[in-house]
């Protein structure tokens, strides 16, 4: 089992070769797997701006290959990176790798490629950390419900939540796994379903909506969610349906558990009330696959992300540590090792 | 708009025919009109368990005229009953309509006729009670985000949720209508919204988990949602979703209404423990809109309807009246007109 997992752990979604960068494309699985080159920033940002990449961290890092591309074409760097930050105005860790390489703006191209790399390969090394510290907290046997997804496919590999879920279910703390669809996208159903059958964890897809009527059931001890901004109170903005998961988790006793790593963290946003979350088209909640579902003329209302407020968190798991039932105290103490 | 609203109350998804059944395949809307001609109960029978017609009143109602046919084909009626009752096992109005007309075992084809034109046209009388004593709780102005399909295609016509929603529009009570879309089979985006689109009520659809976020915004005042079956106690089972609404709108302060007919009410079961749930095939979940969206191999749990207990809900209307704050006595009352 182990080499089965190592083998899927090592999905790369987001891959440098040298002189362009490959993105798989999440719009096309689990149906098949499509690669994308991207030359230019701008096919970069069009990738990040139509989910073809999609999970905070892996948009992050796939940013961060944008502005080496920029200065291999020797591009006017302030342009590239406005028009990649407004790509996808949640994910901070857009905003936070870009900033990082900015700080080598003058040291050359050579310079931009070791910090994307490292942006990478950091991402990947506290992947596994936030595995072993979240894990910890679950209790053998337990089952936990998850959402959206923060896999492989959403990080440098390994993932964040389902980082968590690959770590706690070898150690034999987690049983199986329920999995939200996620309405509109259906990351659950496509992206992280995939994920657990090729790893061999035992999981089942849920509606969105029964996510309730199973907490209710006893069958989950932990709801367990990725991050796409933390405010420097612990709240969280997530994928749109993780606020609803926490009032019904809280509502039945079910712990909460948000994994994100610290560059998901935004101790400048002082809480969830100055998170700009992200309305994008009606037309994502009327159609699938091309087939449209609702009649000529209706309207829709489609934010897709909402904020869990911190009072509803029972822990914050980053690669610095675990913040227990988090308020801006304890997000401080995180970040200053305390 | 009164007129405008009148045509499109009108609509009939159950129609008899003198010696046939036309039912209106709700599978297939909102892209094309098709009618299905049921001859012999087991059309009915069919149609029912593969939602081709759906809603617990018009459930209920296409159950009578399947023994119409039935007793005009001179089938046995103990089988032809109990056929029908399993085809849903949730929704009480189905067997409330086949104990009533099994009163009837002995007066011959016309007097099962008569009594199944009289479900029919008490339902429709029912809703239209229900929509005035449901909306004269909404205070003018309101918001209100319903639940999967409660309106004509659900029931004789008008509706029982939705028939709130269409008197407390053109009252003025209601200003604007959210609608989930209600995965997995999508009565909420494929049906509610052509309804309210062909009334010209503003509506917008949402994904099922953008529910709270909605809650929180103060854009809703009212949830106002059906019922398959209500127990004696006043807790209310629903479609699969119900419960997580309930939750999110007490959490906001958002009030919760329940509207369905007195055959919804099902005195003999005391509370919610005692419902079934129907868990149906976890194909349903495995794709939208006829495409697959999960990797081969993936499982599924899909049930369909969950229970929303009496504590979380501000008011039950029947035909017979409101009840604010349910619980047994208040329900008792109602029934005995107290």
């Amino acid at each position: 089992m182990e080499n089965h997992l190592d083998t899927h752990d090592s999905i790369r979604a987001v891959q440098w070769h040298g002189d362009h960068l490959r993105l798989l494309d999440q719009r096309r699985l689990p149906d098949e797997e499509v690669w994308l080159d991207c030359r230019h920033p701008d096919d970069v940002e069009t990738a990040i701006r139509d989910l073809a990449v999609r999970g905070a961290p892996a948009i992050g890092i796939a940013a961060a290959w944008a502005v080496v591309l920029a200065a291999r074409e020797g591009l006017a760097l302030p342009e590239v990176l406005a028009h990649l930050r407004a790509a996808r105005p949640t994910a901070v860790n857009l905003m936070w790798a870009l900033d990082r390489m900015t700080r080598h703006a003058d040291a050359g191209a050579d310079a931009f490629e070791r910090e994307a790399q490292a942006i990478q390969d950091e991402d990947l090394a506290a992947n596994h950390r936030m595995g072993e510290l979240g894990a910890a907290l679950i209790a053998p046997g337990s089952g936990v419900l998850t959402h959206c997804n923060t896999g492989s496919l959403a990080t440098a590999g390994f993932g964040t939540a389902l980082g968590v879920i690959r770590t706690g279910y070898r150690q034999g703390r987690i049983a199986h796994v329920f999995a939200g669809e996620t309405r509109p996208w259906l990351q659950g159903a496509r992206l992280t379903m995939w994920e657990l059958v090729r790893d061999g964890i035992p999981a089942r897809l849920i509606a969105d909506s029964a996510a309730a009527h199973l907490l209710k059931s006893g069958q989950v001890q932990w709801v367990v969610i990725g991050a796409d901004r933390i405010a420097a109170n612990g709240d969280t903005a997530n994928k749109i349906g993780s606020y609803q998961l926490a009032i019904a988790a809280r509502h039945h006793g079910v712990k909460f558990m948000v994994v994100a790593p610290s560059s998901t963290v935004d101790m400048a946003t002082p809480n969830g009330d100055a998170i700009d979350i992200e309305l994008r088209s009606p037309d994502e909640l009327m159609q699938y696959a091309g087939s449209r579902t609702v009649v000529e003329g209706a309207a829709a209302w489609n934010p897709v992300f909402d904020v869990v407020p911190a009072e509803l968190i029972d822990a914050i798991v980053t690669e610095h540590g675990v913040v227990h039932a988090p308020d801006a105290k304890g997000m401080r103490a995180m970040f200053s090792g305390a």
